[in-house]
């Protein structure tokens, strides 16, 4: 099968976390919407409700919206998900608990509204984002540090962990700086999927973009901790 | 296999969704954090790390976080998904949404913080609530609107739909008798839904909890529109 996956073309954002996945496989894909007439085919399956929003999976006629649904359905295809039905579950579980992280990292510079400037929801984004960095992300990492088996095999879980990492990194340098310290086994696990062939691979080409002021992870000095 | 769902025990909250599953299939089931010393098996397995948040499930060994995870999982179980991996990973996507959804609403009294009162986050939460309900609302209604298919089978999807659909009512009565007049579908099958026989014995006994001012919906007349 040849994949198709559909996201918004300049973004690391969701699509990131399929990319990864995608790229560490070395699965055959297209990322649709960087492709000539790839926007506006994206665009005519969002009017027809296909999805709600990016990212989608197409599969021959099989849609799939939803970035966790996606690596779950692609999990066992790709090698990085085992194919037993329970064990499959729970990895899914711990995917979906990403994804509420990313919800709450987005929402930490734009908390009224995505269809607002970042401008126009500044102080706003700062209560969000001090709370945020003492209470959350502590809590989220500490939930998936212990979680960590240094030995295990790599899942696409372990994939968006790494970005994860990348991702906070990028937007809250000085409150990463403090709180890695406590979190070993995440800062081990970042640098072993970095490591991975295939994965530098694609990190060091041209399709992997560049973190940037349109996505998930934003750097705003003013919204790190100081 | 006798299922155990631990939630809060006062609220509808996330857990609801897997409780109406549960209910309209007639599964035996106990709902752990409402029986004596549940709560506190609740906090040992939280504190074990073994979910990031209520709700989660337990079947035999495993435990499954993750309402729509869980709802995956039991969904051919309880008959109210098929069993095609295909169709039964475009449900699951469509219970996602429902998902996000459910965040968004949320949000709308707790832009900044779960743990500030509401008080302490009012101006924000109107500022949300507005946008939310002339943006983000109709969007999703018109989402699942365009998706009702008004004689298909039911699967855990149309519960959760009458969910919504009840306690959008519950929180925003003004708005939603507006939006409510272009998206027939959906209040059909929420009529539907509510008359199916072990679905309406439910909602009538004192299992049903009444939406109060902890859960997802919650009902400030400041923030509905008018």
């Amino acid at each position: 099968v040849k994949y198709e996956l559909f996201y918004w073309p300049e973004l690391q954002g969701r699509g990131e976390f399929v990319r990864l996945a995608l790229e560490d496989a070395g699965a055959s894909y297209t990322d649709v919407a960087r492709e000539p007439k790839g926007a506006a085919r994206m665009q005519r399956l969002l009017a027809a409700q296909r999805a709600f929003a990016p990212p989608f999976l197409q599969a021959g006629k099989l849609i799939i919206p939803q970035t966790a649904a996606i690596l779950h359905y692609l999990g066992p295809k790709l090698g990085l998900a085992p194919a037993n039905e329970a064990r499959r579950a729970e990895l899914h579980a711990k995917q979906l608990t990403i994804m509420d992280w990313v919800v709450e990292v987005h929402d930490t510079h734009h908390p009224i509204a995505s269809s607002l400037y970042y401008e126009d929801q500044l102080d706003e984004a700062k209560r969000r984002a001090q709370i945020f960095l003492a209470e959350r992300l502590p809590k989220f990492l500490g939930h998936f540090e212990a979680g960590v088996a240094p030995r295990a095999r790599i899942s696409y879980v372990e994939l968006s962990l790494f970005q994860m990492i990348e991702g906070l990194r990028y937007a809250f340098p000085q409150a990463m700086r403090k709180l890695e310290r406590k979190h070993p086994r995440l800062v081990a696990l970042h640098e072993r999927v970095q490591k991975r062939p295939r994965l530098a691979a694609y990190l060091g080409s041209e399709r992997r973009l560049a973190f940037n002021q349109g996505g998930i992870f934003r750097h705003y000095p003013e919204l790190d901790a100081h």
